[in-house]
């Protein structure tokens, strides 16, 4: 096990009704209010109105930026970092998915950055002080409500890039599993891609000895094959929404990393697929998970895809080593299909014409994966799931 | 699931040589130093070497409390707040295990309350202000180190009480798994039986739908399973000790239990033995457990006893479910028997006399347990362990 830090210092509020917790949180931190959300789902679901409510018990000052994008644009942050100054804004309330509250953070930081908020993106301006950030989770998937990164894209240069900071970290988050029976099928289904591409980022690994974090990994991977099919089926199953939503949060900064190492793989390859074709996140991690899979085991890295097999999917231990491994990719290739996501990038109108620049640039972030690529690998793995 | 609040703001430093970060953590409290431990081991073991040799880079006042017992008295702890009181100490360091610890928490609390320290042990005095408390652990066991809650005992009332409050999280902890190369075997398998108790008490609980807590119980328990006998067999094992450090802490507050119940069952009745005759509390759960699982088992609690034997155990599902229950329970009892743990209550000089009283006063504990048990169920129990 390596040595680590372990701290998350977000305060969760997460069940029913917890909206109501606002009403004492928000003057903790100030009264005037930038609230960021994206299309008009928080108005459809009545949770706009029930924010307005709050807001109007307490008399906050309240400045909005919405339409915040699903790969979330940094001319997005550059409005938000605007009406920051412009509005003297003391707290940004983020109401939405992982986009809408990635967009918060780095606007929170932009806020006091007096350059252009694509350096707080790029890492060359470090975040020294950021605006309180209090979300309100609609969607489960990118564990953005408690971790510390945020993902902005620059479409003009074809960049998505992932920032982070100890200063990202919400100070609040609502987590009411109600709010996402309203998610579409497709969204759901991503959504379950991507928390598991974020355990699988972890599990699939070279420490030694990080036992406790693999079966805490395993435990969440059995919570998402559980139920991404039953929220699927039945969007307003509490059960269903409730251990996805609360899973998306523990899979991303704590438990199953912290001791062990980040051996991304997946999430860089995908973040080129996303920055040249603006596809859904979760989508093109589902695509590329199976063919990173079988490009990827071998000799050395068998063992791990042998645990996964057996103690995620049930497998029957006395196969032959490389049948469960084979087996255990099938199964993930399966269950995602299952959950009707496209299967290969064509589907989701990618057709080669970008893949050596876009293989070139994911292979740059891969210096610490469980199996390092090099771009003529990242390649392959395109081709494989034209 | 249940609804919850999650947040544990204690500062973990995990792994070899985090005693160093104490260097920059003390200053941050204070220079008015109380170290509070228990026997010799952290001088033979040169923990209290190190500690001292920080003391004198950082030049702080240092006061000891030393001598804590095992099941740590409330006369200790009034003498820990008389220093604090006349030393004017502004931050606490705990070096030890959970009895420890738990010593410090309530000190840190009694320094600020003008009457007796067991009116925070019984609840009779909120707690309102505390001292700083840094943890150096050196034992795994109750997870004291990242949790909020102190145990406390009054020998002359045979009261063993579990006081808590938010104010009781440590706020740093060192966890470095080399300091518990030297503990002994005995601790070594009874602290591994209070990590399993704990998170027993969470997963036999009664709440629907709190699966991802269940799976990552279930995660924690086949840690336990797995390291236990190493670290009790090759005691220098560093990744048999980090893994059972680790979920010491994991195992109390946090993933497992919010959302979830505390059904506390075992720990109620254990703490009577302990009241009475000061044996060491986790033998005592070890006693009492597989006893516990059979009193309890039944129809309704049968589907529980059955995800623990197939999940945890291994053992196959297409069996009777009856069968898979009982032979759960028999592998826990043969578990603690392997790390040589006493199977019977005579073993460790309780006989009898007091069975009735204590039954009295475990009962009254017992308000959520799983299967809510009378005094007269837990005397059964009791005299079944005889």
């Amino acid at each position: 096990m390596n040595n680590f830090y372990y701290q998350i210092p977000t305060e969760i509020f997460f069940g029913k009704g917890q909206i109501e917790q606002l009403e004492k949180e928000i003057p903790k931190y100030g009264n005037k209010v930038l609230l960021v959300y994206g299309g008009g789902s928080i108005k459809r679901m009545g949770l706009y109105q029930a924010i307005y409510a709050i807001f109007a018990r307490i008399g906050v000052e309240v400045t909005e930026l919405p339409g915040v994008e699903p790969n979330p644009r940094i001319e997005t942050v550059r409005a938000g970092v605007e009406l920051c100054r412009k509005n003297a804004i003391e707290v940004i309330i983020a109401a939405g998915g992982g986009s809408t509250i990635d967009c918060a953070k780095v606007i929170s930081a932009g806020a006091n950055y007096a350059g252009d908020s694509w350096d707080i993106v790029t890492g060359a301006a470090p975040v020294t002080e950021t605006l309180p950030v209090l979300a309100i989770l609609t969607l489960a998937a990118t564990g953005s409500e408690m971790d510390r990164f945020a993902v902005i894209s620059n479409m003009k240069t074809n960049d998505k890039l992932g920032a982070f900071s100890p200063l990202f970290y919400p100070k609040v988050s609502i987590l009411d599993p109600e709010y996402t029976f309203t998610v579409p099928k497709n969204q759901t289904a991503a959504g379950t891609a991507d928390i598991m591409s974020h355990i699988f980022e972890h599990y699939f690994n070279n420490v030694q000895g990080a036992y406790v974090q693999n079966r805490l990994a395993e435990g969440l991977l059995k919570t998402c094959i559980h139920y991404g099919p039953i929220a699927y089926n039945e969007p307003e199953n509490y059960e269903a929404r409730a251990n996805l939503m609360w899973v998306s949060s523990l899979a991303i900064d704590g438990i199953t990393w912290r001791g062990n190492d980040v051996a991304t793989s997946v999430h860089p390859m995908e973040h080129e697929l996303s920055a040249y074709y603006d596809i859904t996140h979760g989508v093109g991690l589902a695509i590329l998970t199976p063919h990173w899979m079988k490009y990827v085991l071998n000799d050395k890295t068998l063992d791990r895809f042998v645990e996964y097999g057996v103690n995620v999917w049930g497998i029957d231990p006395a196969l032959d080593k490389f049948a469960i491994a084979g087996k255990a990719i099938e199964k993930t290739a399966d269950f995602f299909r299952a959950l009707e996501i496209p299967a290969t990038l064509r589907e989701v109108g990618i057709d080669d014409a970008h893949l050596e620049i876009m293989a070139e640039k994911a292979a740059k972030g891969m210096k610490k994966a469980f199996y390092p690529l090099t771009s003529h690998d990242v390649l392959n793995i395109f081709r494989a799931a034209l």
